[in-house]
Protein backbone atom coordinates (compact mmCIF):
# COMPACT_ATOMS: atom_id res chain seq x y z
CA UNK A 1 0.00 0.00 0.00
CA UNK A 2 1.53 3.51 -1.21
CA UNK A 3 1.43 5.94 2.04
CA UNK A 4 2.07 9.88 2.20
CA UNK A 5 3.25 11.71 5.33
CA UNK A 6 3.47 15.11 5.51
CA UNK A 7 5.95 16.86 8.21
CA UNK A 8 4.40 20.23 8.55
CA UNK A 9 3.74 23.16 11.06
CA UNK A 10 1.65 26.12 10.42
CA UNK A 11 3.59 27.91 8.09
CA UNK A 12 3.92 29.38 4.77
CA UNK A 13 6.02 26.84 3.52
CA UNK A 14 3.82 23.80 4.59
CA UNK A 15 0.40 25.43 3.42
CA UNK A 16 2.19 24.91 -0.35
CA UNK A 17 2.10 21.18 0.01
CA UNK A 18 -0.96 20.69 1.56
CA UNK A 19 -2.82 22.68 -1.11
CA UNK A 20 -1.64 20.99 -3.91
CA UNK A 21 -1.79 17.43 -2.19
CA UNK A 22 -6.03 18.57 -1.45
CA UNK A 23 -6.01 19.98 -5.04
CA UNK A 24 -4.85 16.32 -6.27
CA UNK A 25 -7.32 14.66 -3.82
CA UNK A 26 -4.73 12.59 -2.21
CA UNK A 27 -5.11 10.66 1.24
CA UNK A 28 -2.53 11.70 2.71
CA UNK A 29 -1.02 11.16 7.10
CA UNK A 30 0.25 14.52 8.96
CA UNK A 31 3.00 14.53 11.30
CA UNK A 32 2.49 18.52 13.16
CA UNK A 33 5.90 19.65 14.45
CA UNK A 34 5.87 23.02 16.38
CA UNK A 35 8.27 25.01 15.59
CA UNK A 36 7.98 27.18 18.14
CA UNK A 37 9.08 23.80 20.86
CA UNK A 38 11.76 23.50 18.41
CA UNK A 39 10.27 20.45 17.22
CA UNK A 40 12.29 20.29 13.76
CA UNK A 41 15.58 20.59 15.47
CA UNK A 42 15.42 16.66 17.67
CA UNK A 43 17.73 13.84 16.56
CA UNK A 44 14.84 11.76 15.40
CA UNK A 45 13.26 14.91 13.13
CA UNK A 46 16.73 15.75 11.78
CA UNK A 47 17.29 11.59 10.79
CA UNK A 48 14.66 12.64 8.21
CA UNK A 49 15.54 15.99 7.44
CA UNK A 50 19.12 16.70 8.14
CA UNK A 51 18.58 20.67 7.61
CA UNK A 52 15.46 20.41 9.98
CA UNK A 53 13.02 22.31 8.57
CA UNK A 54 9.21 21.74 7.27
CA UNK A 55 7.68 20.55 4.69
CA UNK A 56 8.88 16.78 4.45
CA UNK A 57 7.12 14.44 2.04
CA UNK A 58 7.71 10.78 2.42
CA UNK A 59 6.65 9.09 -0.40
CA UNK A 60 6.15 5.68 -0.17
CA UNK A 61 9.75 5.22 1.85
CA UNK A 62 11.61 8.21 -0.57
CA UNK A 63 12.19 11.30 1.02
CA UNK A 64 11.49 14.73 -0.56
CA UNK A 65 12.99 17.91 1.17
CA UNK A 66 12.33 21.98 0.67
CA UNK A 67 8.74 22.54 -0.38
CA UNK A 68 9.19 23.77 -4.49
CA UNK A 69 11.29 20.15 -4.94
CA UNK A 70 8.04 18.70 -2.94
CA UNK A 71 5.72 20.73 -5.46
CA UNK A 72 7.38 19.49 -8.47
CA UNK A 73 7.77 16.01 -7.49
CA UNK A 74 4.39 15.32 -7.06
CA UNK A 75 3.22 17.64 -9.83
CA UNK A 76 5.31 15.14 -12.38
CA UNK A 77 4.15 12.52 -10.67
CA UNK A 78 0.46 12.98 -11.18
CA UNK A 79 1.40 14.92 -14.23
CA UNK A 80 -1.52 18.01 -12.67
CA UNK A 81 -0.79 21.18 -12.35
CA UNK A 82 2.67 21.41 -14.29
CA UNK A 83 2.50 22.07 -17.89
CA UNK A 84 4.61 19.66 -20.56
CA UNK A 85 4.78 22.27 -23.11
CA UNK A 86 8.73 23.06 -22.99
CA UNK A 87 8.12 26.85 -22.71
CA UNK A 88 5.40 26.44 -20.48
CA UNK A 89 6.77 24.44 -17.86
CA UNK A 90 9.94 26.65 -17.33
CA UNK A 91 7.62 29.65 -16.28
CA UNK A 92 5.82 27.91 -14.30
CA UNK A 93 9.44 26.71 -12.99
CA UNK A 94 10.92 30.33 -12.90
CA UNK A 95 7.70 31.93 -10.84
CA UNK A 96 8.24 28.80 -8.43
CA UNK A 97 12.15 29.57 -8.41
CA UNK A 98 11.14 33.06 -7.87
CA UNK A 99 9.00 32.46 -4.60
CA UNK A 100 11.71 29.87 -3.14
CA UNK A 101 14.37 32.37 -3.32
CA UNK A 102 12.49 35.59 -3.37
CA UNK A 103 9.33 36.39 -1.79
CA UNK A 104 9.56 33.39 0.69
CA UNK A 105 13.21 34.32 2.02
CA UNK A 106 12.56 37.88 1.96
CA UNK A 107 9.37 37.77 3.74
CA UNK A 108 10.59 35.38 6.35
CA UNK A 109 13.47 37.73 7.27
CA UNK A 110 10.93 40.71 7.32
CA UNK A 111 8.83 38.58 10.03
CA UNK A 112 12.69 37.86 12.18
CA UNK A 113 13.26 41.26 12.08
CA UNK A 114 9.72 42.73 12.76
CA UNK A 115 8.99 40.26 15.02
CA UNK A 116 11.76 38.47 16.73
CA UNK A 117 13.68 40.93 16.83
CA UNK A 118 11.15 43.33 18.02
CA UNK A 119 11.87 45.79 15.15
CA UNK A 120 15.28 47.11 17.29
CA UNK A 121 16.85 47.40 14.06
CA UNK A 122 14.55 49.23 12.07
CA UNK A 123 16.98 49.97 8.99
CA UNK A 124 17.06 46.09 8.53
CA UNK A 125 13.25 45.70 8.89
CA UNK A 126 12.50 48.80 6.61
CA UNK A 127 14.94 46.92 4.21
CA UNK A 128 12.57 44.22 4.05
CA UNK A 129 9.92 45.85 3.69
CA UNK A 130 10.52 47.60 0.93
CA UNK A 131 12.04 44.29 -1.05
CA UNK A 132 8.71 42.64 -0.12
CA UNK A 133 6.98 45.09 -1.83
CA UNK A 134 8.58 45.47 -4.20
CA UNK A 135 8.14 41.66 -4.93
CA UNK A 136 5.12 41.78 -4.58
CA UNK A 137 4.59 44.68 -7.03
CA UNK A 138 6.33 42.61 -9.89
CA UNK A 139 4.19 40.13 -9.46
CA UNK A 140 1.31 42.25 -9.87
CA UNK A 141 2.47 43.34 -13.05
CA UNK A 142 3.21 39.73 -13.98
CA UNK A 143 -0.81 39.21 -13.10
CA UNK A 144 -1.86 42.01 -15.67
CA UNK A 145 -4.85 40.36 -17.66
CA UNK A 146 -4.20 36.75 -15.91
CA UNK A 147 -5.73 34.60 -13.87
CA UNK A 148 -2.55 32.59 -12.92
CA UNK A 149 0.56 33.45 -11.88
CA UNK A 150 2.68 31.39 -14.98
CA UNK A 151 1.26 29.58 -18.44
CA UNK A 152 -2.70 30.77 -18.77
CA UNK A 153 -3.43 27.77 -16.55
CA UNK A 154 -3.46 26.71 -12.82
CA UNK A 155 0.07 24.99 -11.57
CA UNK A 156 2.12 24.84 -8.43
CA UNK A 157 3.35 28.11 -9.09
CA UNK A 158 0.06 29.31 -7.85
CA UNK A 159 0.04 27.06 -4.87
CA UNK A 160 3.56 27.90 -3.78
CA UNK A 161 2.98 32.14 -3.88
CA UNK A 162 -0.69 32.29 -2.54
CA UNK A 163 0.49 31.20 1.04
CA UNK A 164 2.89 33.86 1.25
CA UNK A 165 0.78 36.40 -0.40
CA UNK A 166 -1.49 35.37 2.39
CA UNK A 167 0.62 36.43 4.87
CA UNK A 168 0.28 40.22 3.92
CA UNK A 169 -3.23 39.60 5.31
CA UNK A 170 -2.04 38.09 8.37
CA UNK A 171 0.43 41.11 8.57
CA UNK A 172 -1.79 43.55 7.70
CA UNK A 173 0.04 44.54 4.87
CA UNK A 174 -2.71 46.39 2.36
CA UNK A 175 -1.97 45.64 -1.24
CA UNK A 176 -2.48 49.05 -2.15
CA UNK A 177 -1.98 49.81 -6.40
CA UNK A 178 -2.25 46.01 -6.52
CA UNK A 179 -5.43 45.15 -8.40
CA UNK A 180 -4.03 42.32 -9.94
CA UNK A 181 -2.87 40.29 -7.25
CA UNK A 182 -5.52 41.32 -4.87
CA UNK A 183 -7.77 39.75 -7.75
CA UNK A 184 -6.08 36.59 -7.98
CA UNK A 185 -5.41 36.55 -4.44
CA UNK A 186 -9.09 36.67 -3.30
CA UNK A 187 -9.86 34.41 -6.70
CA UNK A 188 -7.69 31.48 -4.90
CA UNK A 189 -8.51 31.73 -1.71
CA UNK A 190 -12.20 30.90 -2.03
CA UNK A 191 -10.93 27.26 -3.81
CA UNK A 192 -11.50 24.04 -1.66
CA UNK A 193 -8.26 23.04 -1.96
CA UNK A 194 -6.65 26.61 -0.66
CA UNK A 195 -9.27 26.85 2.07
CA UNK A 196 -8.58 23.05 2.97
CA UNK A 197 -4.78 23.31 2.52
CA UNK A 198 -4.42 26.08 5.39
CA UNK A 199 -7.52 24.80 7.73
CA UNK A 200 -6.04 21.53 8.12
CA UNK A 201 -2.40 22.96 9.45
CA UNK A 202 -4.13 25.71 11.13
CA UNK A 203 -2.28 29.33 11.57
CA UNK A 204 -0.12 30.42 13.89
CA UNK A 205 -1.31 32.52 17.25
CA UNK A 206 2.25 34.68 16.96
CA UNK A 207 1.21 35.87 13.84
CA UNK A 208 -0.80 37.87 15.69
CA UNK A 209 1.96 40.27 17.20
CA UNK A 210 2.40 41.46 13.73
CA UNK A 211 -0.82 43.21 13.50
CA UNK A 212 -0.72 47.18 14.04
CA UNK A 213 2.62 47.20 13.46
CA UNK A 214 2.74 46.93 10.20
CA UNK A 215 -0.41 49.09 9.65
CA UNK A 216 1.72 51.67 11.23
CA UNK A 217 4.99 51.53 9.38
CA UNK A 218 4.50 50.28 5.83
CA UNK A 219 2.59 53.14 4.92
CA UNK A 220 1.00 52.63 1.29
CA UNK A 221 -2.47 53.34 2.78
CA UNK A 222 -5.30 50.83 3.38
CA UNK B 1 20.35 30.56 -36.21
CA UNK B 2 19.90 29.09 -32.53
CA UNK B 3 21.30 31.69 -30.14
CA UNK B 4 21.99 31.94 -26.77
CA UNK B 5 22.62 35.37 -24.89
CA UNK B 6 23.06 35.29 -20.89
CA UNK B 7 22.92 38.47 -18.89
CA UNK B 8 25.23 38.15 -16.06
CA UNK B 9 27.19 40.35 -13.32
CA UNK B 10 30.50 38.71 -11.67
CA UNK B 11 28.24 37.07 -8.91
CA UNK B 12 27.67 33.51 -7.66
CA UNK B 13 24.48 33.27 -9.52
CA UNK B 14 25.54 34.31 -12.81
CA UNK B 15 28.60 31.52 -12.39
CA UNK B 16 26.57 29.08 -12.19
CA UNK B 17 24.93 29.43 -15.84
CA UNK B 18 28.04 30.04 -17.66
CA UNK B 19 29.74 26.61 -15.54
CA UNK B 20 26.99 24.97 -16.74
CA UNK B 21 27.22 26.34 -20.43
CA UNK B 22 30.64 25.06 -20.74
CA UNK B 23 30.19 21.73 -19.16
CA UNK B 24 27.59 21.27 -22.06
CA UNK B 25 30.05 23.28 -24.44
CA UNK B 26 27.88 25.56 -26.12
CA UNK B 27 28.86 28.89 -27.66
CA UNK B 28 26.91 31.98 -25.91
CA UNK B 29 26.85 35.62 -25.93
CA UNK B 30 27.52 37.42 -22.50
CA UNK B 31 25.69 40.60 -21.50
CA UNK B 32 27.76 41.81 -18.91
CA UNK B 33 25.41 44.66 -16.51
CA UNK B 34 27.16 45.85 -13.13
CA UNK B 35 25.20 45.93 -10.20
CA UNK B 36 27.13 48.36 -8.71
CA UNK B 37 25.92 50.95 -11.68
CA UNK B 38 22.29 49.68 -10.67
CA UNK B 39 22.34 48.35 -14.76
CA UNK B 40 20.01 45.59 -13.41
CA UNK B 41 17.27 48.64 -12.84
CA UNK B 42 17.39 50.23 -15.99
CA UNK B 43 14.38 50.43 -17.97
CA UNK B 44 15.59 48.53 -20.97
CA UNK B 45 16.84 45.28 -18.91
CA UNK B 46 13.57 45.44 -17.25
CA UNK B 47 11.98 44.61 -20.24
CA UNK B 48 13.82 41.29 -19.96
CA UNK B 49 13.32 40.80 -16.42
CA UNK B 50 10.79 42.62 -14.44
CA UNK B 51 12.13 41.39 -11.67
CA UNK B 52 15.80 43.26 -12.43
CA UNK B 53 17.85 40.59 -11.76
CA UNK B 54 20.75 38.64 -13.19
CA UNK B 55 21.26 35.74 -14.54
CA UNK B 56 18.98 35.88 -17.28
CA UNK B 57 18.87 33.37 -20.34
CA UNK B 58 17.81 34.34 -23.54
CA UNK B 59 17.41 31.10 -25.75
CA UNK B 60 16.28 31.30 -29.03
CA UNK B 61 14.24 34.23 -28.05
CA UNK B 62 12.59 32.77 -24.94
CA UNK B 63 13.56 34.14 -21.96
CA UNK B 64 14.09 32.49 -18.70
CA UNK B 65 15.10 34.11 -15.48
CA UNK B 66 15.82 33.00 -12.24
CA UNK B 67 19.00 30.83 -12.00
CA UNK B 68 17.50 27.07 -10.46
CA UNK B 69 15.21 27.56 -13.80
CA UNK B 70 17.77 28.37 -16.28
CA UNK B 71 20.04 25.52 -14.96
CA UNK B 72 16.92 23.46 -15.20
CA UNK B 73 16.20 24.64 -18.73
CA UNK B 74 19.27 23.80 -20.25
CA UNK B 75 19.71 20.64 -18.17
CA UNK B 76 16.26 19.03 -19.40
CA UNK B 77 17.19 20.32 -23.00
CA UNK B 78 20.52 19.51 -23.74
CA UNK B 79 19.54 15.84 -21.62
CA UNK B 80 22.67 16.13 -19.32
CA UNK B 81 24.01 16.99 -15.45
CA UNK B 82 20.25 16.09 -14.61
CA UNK B 83 19.07 12.24 -13.89
CA UNK B 84 16.11 11.31 -15.63
CA UNK B 85 15.23 8.36 -12.91
CA UNK B 86 12.61 9.73 -11.17
CA UNK B 87 14.46 9.71 -7.51
CA UNK B 88 17.48 11.04 -8.44
CA UNK B 89 16.23 13.47 -10.74
CA UNK B 90 14.16 15.02 -7.33
CA UNK B 91 17.77 14.50 -4.96
CA UNK B 92 19.15 16.96 -7.53
CA UNK B 93 16.28 19.04 -7.19
CA UNK B 94 16.18 19.06 -3.49
CA UNK B 95 19.35 20.35 -3.60
CA UNK B 96 19.14 22.97 -5.71
CA UNK B 97 16.61 23.73 -3.89
CA UNK B 98 18.35 23.65 -0.97
CA UNK B 99 20.62 26.36 -2.35
CA UNK B 100 17.97 28.85 -4.38
CA UNK B 101 16.06 28.83 -1.18
CA UNK B 102 18.81 28.72 1.63
CA UNK B 103 22.39 29.27 0.71
CA UNK B 104 22.09 31.66 -1.70
CA UNK B 105 19.69 34.32 0.05
CA UNK B 106 21.32 33.64 3.66
CA UNK B 107 24.53 34.01 2.36
CA UNK B 108 23.38 36.99 0.41
CA UNK B 109 22.18 38.65 3.43
CA UNK B 110 25.54 37.73 5.19
CA UNK B 111 26.88 39.70 2.65
CA UNK B 112 24.63 42.59 3.42
CA UNK B 113 24.61 43.26 6.87
CA UNK B 114 28.68 42.39 6.98
CA UNK B 115 29.55 44.62 4.08
CA UNK B 116 26.96 46.99 2.44
CA UNK B 117 25.65 47.85 6.50
CA UNK B 118 28.95 47.76 7.23
CA UNK B 119 27.85 45.33 10.34
CA UNK B 120 26.92 48.30 11.91
CA UNK B 121 24.27 45.89 13.17
CA UNK B 122 26.40 42.58 14.79
CA UNK B 123 23.39 41.32 16.37
CA UNK B 124 21.72 40.56 12.21
CA UNK B 125 25.36 40.11 10.98
CA UNK B 126 26.30 36.87 14.06
CA UNK B 127 23.08 35.56 12.96
CA UNK B 128 23.51 35.27 9.36
CA UNK B 129 27.14 33.69 10.07
CA UNK B 130 26.02 31.27 11.96
CA UNK B 131 23.29 30.05 9.20
CA UNK B 132 25.95 30.14 6.82
CA UNK B 133 28.12 27.95 9.40
CA UNK B 134 24.65 25.74 9.44
CA UNK B 135 23.94 25.07 6.24
CA UNK B 136 27.90 24.75 5.36
CA UNK B 137 27.59 21.85 7.81
CA UNK B 138 24.53 20.74 6.54
CA UNK B 139 26.07 19.68 2.78
CA UNK B 140 29.54 18.72 4.79
CA UNK B 141 27.53 16.14 6.21
CA UNK B 142 25.44 15.22 2.89
CA UNK B 143 28.53 14.86 0.85
CA UNK B 144 30.28 11.81 3.44
CA UNK B 145 31.27 9.13 1.51
CA UNK B 146 30.75 11.33 -1.90
CA UNK B 147 32.29 12.93 -4.69
CA UNK B 148 28.72 14.89 -5.98
CA UNK B 149 25.99 16.24 -3.94
CA UNK B 150 23.06 14.28 -5.78
CA UNK B 151 22.17 11.77 -7.31
CA UNK B 152 26.00 10.01 -7.23
CA UNK B 153 26.65 11.96 -10.50
CA UNK B 154 27.64 15.24 -11.71
CA UNK B 155 24.24 17.63 -11.66
CA UNK B 156 23.57 21.03 -11.93
CA UNK B 157 23.13 20.94 -7.90
CA UNK B 158 27.18 21.09 -7.75
CA UNK B 159 27.27 24.14 -10.35
CA UNK B 160 24.51 26.00 -8.40
CA UNK B 161 26.25 25.37 -4.70
CA UNK B 162 29.65 25.40 -5.97
CA UNK B 163 29.89 29.28 -6.29
CA UNK B 164 28.25 30.36 -3.27
CA UNK B 165 31.13 27.74 -1.29
CA UNK B 166 33.63 29.12 -3.20
CA UNK B 167 32.14 32.74 -1.46
CA UNK B 168 33.40 31.20 1.58
CA UNK B 169 37.08 31.63 0.11
CA UNK B 170 36.67 34.87 -0.66
CA UNK B 171 35.10 36.12 2.47
CA UNK B 172 37.99 33.86 3.79
CA UNK B 173 35.04 31.88 5.82
CA UNK B 174 37.20 28.65 6.75
CA UNK B 175 35.96 25.45 6.42
CA UNK B 176 37.31 23.60 9.26
CA UNK B 177 36.06 20.32 10.24
CA UNK B 178 34.25 20.42 6.98
CA UNK B 179 36.55 18.12 5.16
CA UNK B 180 34.39 16.49 2.84
CA UNK B 181 32.80 19.91 1.26
CA UNK B 182 36.92 21.07 1.81
CA UNK B 183 37.58 18.03 -0.79
CA UNK B 184 34.42 18.68 -2.93
CA UNK B 185 35.15 21.99 -3.45
CA UNK B 186 38.55 22.08 -3.99
CA UNK B 187 38.38 19.28 -6.55
CA UNK B 188 35.43 20.71 -8.56
CA UNK B 189 37.31 24.04 -8.43
CA UNK B 190 40.04 22.31 -10.64
CA UNK B 191 37.56 21.24 -13.48
CA UNK B 192 37.94 23.50 -16.52
CA UNK B 193 33.96 24.30 -16.86
CA UNK B 194 34.29 25.29 -13.26
CA UNK B 195 37.60 27.74 -14.15
CA UNK B 196 36.24 29.38 -17.22
CA UNK B 197 32.78 29.42 -16.06
CA UNK B 198 34.25 31.85 -13.02
CA UNK B 199 37.31 33.40 -15.21
CA UNK B 200 34.64 34.84 -17.90
CA UNK B 201 32.88 36.66 -15.90
CA UNK B 202 35.49 37.97 -13.05
CA UNK B 203 35.02 38.56 -9.75
CA UNK B 204 33.98 42.05 -8.26
CA UNK B 205 36.86 43.65 -5.81
CA UNK B 206 33.93 45.14 -3.14
CA UNK B 207 34.17 41.35 -2.16
CA UNK B 208 38.12 42.36 -0.83
CA UNK B 209 36.25 44.61 1.71
CA UNK B 210 34.99 41.39 3.27
CA UNK B 211 38.55 39.66 4.04
CA UNK B 212 39.63 40.10 7.19
CA UNK B 213 36.62 40.72 8.84
CA UNK B 214 35.21 37.64 8.61
CA UNK B 215 38.02 35.80 9.52
CA UNK B 216 38.38 37.92 12.70
CA UNK B 217 34.54 37.41 13.78
CA UNK B 218 33.52 33.91 12.79
CA UNK B 219 35.76 32.14 14.90
CA UNK B 220 36.00 28.81 14.10
CA UNK B 221 39.43 28.45 13.61
CA UNK B 222 41.72 28.61 10.49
Amino acid sequence: MMTLTVYADSTPNPYKVTILLESLGLDYDLVHLDFSKNEQKTPEFLKINPNGKVPVLVDDGFTVIESGAILMHLAEKHGRFLPKDVQKKSETLQWLMWQMAGLGPVFGQLLVFAVAFGNEMPRATKRYQAEVLRLLSVLNSGLEGKDWVAAGEHTNADMAIWPWVRMTERAQIPLVDMPNLKRWYERLGQMDAYITGVEILGDKPEETRMKGFFGATVGVGS
